[in-house]
């Protein structure tokens, strides 16, 4: 392999698939990144893959000489990053050294144009593993706006926890003109519906003759590297999913995401949804925001629970925290509320935040019934996000 | 005690004392600050102490009550800078809840104005240890830009282990018109001379009949806190140093730092700068340091070692590691050399890049003896600052 390219290029891409190299490796193959070179297209291609995610990116670059070889991730990374700008050299014959045979040892030589000549050990191409493919599947094309806006409302509500499997991911559902997200970790669940704007779905309908409905649950993990990835792009643009039984593929221009599926039934969340609320509450969103921020402080010192009381007499919101041993906190703030008598009920602070801050909205509804039944909050604006909360129980 | 000031002086002046407050206190008394409320001077004094460290200041507002309280410095810190802007009354009287005596524990309410009430468990002011006072010593003024430039060039070389007792300190000399800054940690020493401006020497010798000259040793710990604070006033103005036989105290405007003073002999470090040298080495300093920075990422892989030559002939400089397992590097650039011979010598790069981060010069020079001698580099232009680093021997 003889390539010759542009050290921002290849120190971009470099970067973008670093993020799916396993910072503990279950083999010394994994902590590498590998590059394949093509004459043809005269592409090379980066791919980063611990055995779940998996980042693939293609440049364009000057190929020498096709070829194939593993290198250090970290490392490379570090050196070529620190480069100075212009070509890159990066040869995997010839090594200069010469001290032993290069036949066992993989390793490239990276020669920069300003006195730059570095050697990396490498392993051969063929010790590392194949990304999934998908030869045959469902594929639909997905505007990033929409994306980013399910994943942005959901992504923060699913379980950290791995062994809550199904619930360590965001389940999405592609309908006709809409896609939902949902994410739920048991104690909140978040749902964001968004439409397909008319062409994709116009698009989607000639292309695969009808659209069917389907839907699938995501690794938070993979997700959140897709937000980013998508974040990057200088003009969001649309993106393919391609999808089989077991893993799905996220096509942005010229990179793509890996990632198995997560298996099981997602819980069928519509139903935890109350019909009606007999108590209606509208607040500021920074300003309820700030005052728990604030009464955070206290609540973290003690269980996290704040407590809220709705008085429809005075219109106001009161939230406050009693940490014995530390101080306690009162926060008072104006709001409209209807509502048959004062209500008081008690949340995790964080997640009552949580829900706040990805809301962009300047005001948010809060709908309650009782004291022990769960809570939706939605932002008052264009974005159609449903959050429920449960209480916890005040002793 | 009851205050009511402005919540941004507060929240200023609270993130300035914090830095002293220890995050594992040997008494808990030590993990709050100290405020004190004062009616004729109508000022609030704030000081933390972890009875090595102290730090002091003073700030305007109206107060009604004079006082003294202690309370939790993180809690307190957290809190008031999340407070909207506008006034905070802090009150130690009349805890609203009342559902205990306020004999036996000291608690603070703050109030600020939109509608925010927190009370927060504090200590009796009587419980905290007292800031060493010095009653008779030497005090002298120095400007701050001075000061500013001899700790920048010095702080990084102390040695941050603790068993090194006076080496974990900056050795600071007074001289007539000069100031003489020192630091080593035994494998590397940075020495730099500051003038004083003629008329702070002149004030001085007024003030104090004849400047006698003096040298101190101080913890470095106490000068990095002194230089975020002096870094932080919007004009850099003069300071007064303070000291006496254990303590010194430095005091900015509203502020004062208190430190205690290293006991012991600093080693006489002019004995161990060479007087001659056989080869001068001038070479840009931003090149020389990005190389550095580059070649290190696989120094660090081997025992931070970096080969330099200085080739005469061909008048460049080259880098060079070699770690076996990983891979191997090499840079090189141009550079003035005038030496008898090519010379190989070997680094810690780690030192080397420390020194010239400090540098602000384009260029620096590189003077040497033989392979096993100190190497003094230093900046080519105003600063003069020498930095004498011992070599590696190579295998």
């Amino acid at each position: 392999m003889k390539i010759i390219c542009a050290q921002n290029e290849l120190a971009s891409n470099l970067s973008l698939v670093s993020r799916a190299v396993p910072s503990r490796p279950t083999h010394p193959v994994l902590a590498n990144v590998l590059l394949t070179a093509d004459v043809e297209t005269q592409q090379v291609q980066l791919t980063a893959f611990d055995l779940s995610v998996g980042i693939r990116t293609s440049f364009e670059a000057q190929v020498e000489e096709a070829g194939a070889i593993t290198l250090p991730a970290k490392l490379l990374n570090d050196i070529v990053s620190k480069l100075p700008e212009g070509e890159i050299i990066i040869d995997d014959k010839g090594v200069a050294t010469g001290q032993e045979s290069s036949e066992k040892s993989a390793s490239a030589t990276l020669t920069s144009t300003s006195g730059q000549y570095y050697q990396v050990r490498g392993m051969d191409a063929s010790d590392y593993p194949e990304l999934p493919a998908i030869t045959s599947g469902q594929s639909i094309n997905l505007p990033a706006e929409a994306l980013i806006e399910g994943l942005r409302g959901t992504l923060f509500a699913a379980s950290s926890d791995e062994t809550k499997q199904i619930l360590t991911g965001v389940h999405v559902k592609i309908l006709k003109d809409s896609l939902e997200f949902a994410s739920t970790d048991g104690h909140r669940l978040a749902v964001v519906e968004t439409e397909l704007p008319e062409k994709t779905s116009q698009e989607n309908a000639e292309e695969e003759n009808e659209t069917e409905e389907f839907e699938v649950t995501i690794p938070a993990r993979a997700l959140r590297e897709l937000e980013r990835m998508v974040a990057a792009l200088k003009e969001p643009k649309s993106l393919t999913l391609n999808f089989d039984q077991s893993q799905i593929i996220f096509e942005i221009g010229q990179q793509s995401l890996t990632s198995r599926k997560l298996e099981g039934q997602y819980p069928n969340y519509r139903q935890l949804l109350p019909r009606q609320f007999a108590n209606h509450v509208t607040v500021e969103r920074k300003k309820l925001l700030s005052a728990l921020e604030r009464i955070a402080i206290l609540a973290d010192q003690k269980n996290h629970i704040v407590k809220c009381t709705f008085d429809n007499d005075a219109q106001e919101v009161y939230l406050s925290v009693d940490a014995a041993d530390v101080g306690s906190g009162r926060e008072s703030m104006s709001a409209q509320i209807s509502s048959d008598e004062p209500r008081e009920i008690a949340f995790n602070v964080r997640y009552l935040m949580d829900g706040l801050k990805v809301f962009n909205t300047s005001e948010i509804q809060i709908l309650l019934n009782k004291a022990n039944m769960p809570v939706v909050l939605t932002p008052l604006g264009e974005l159609k996000m449903t959050y429920l909360v449960m209480p916890v129980q005040l002793r």
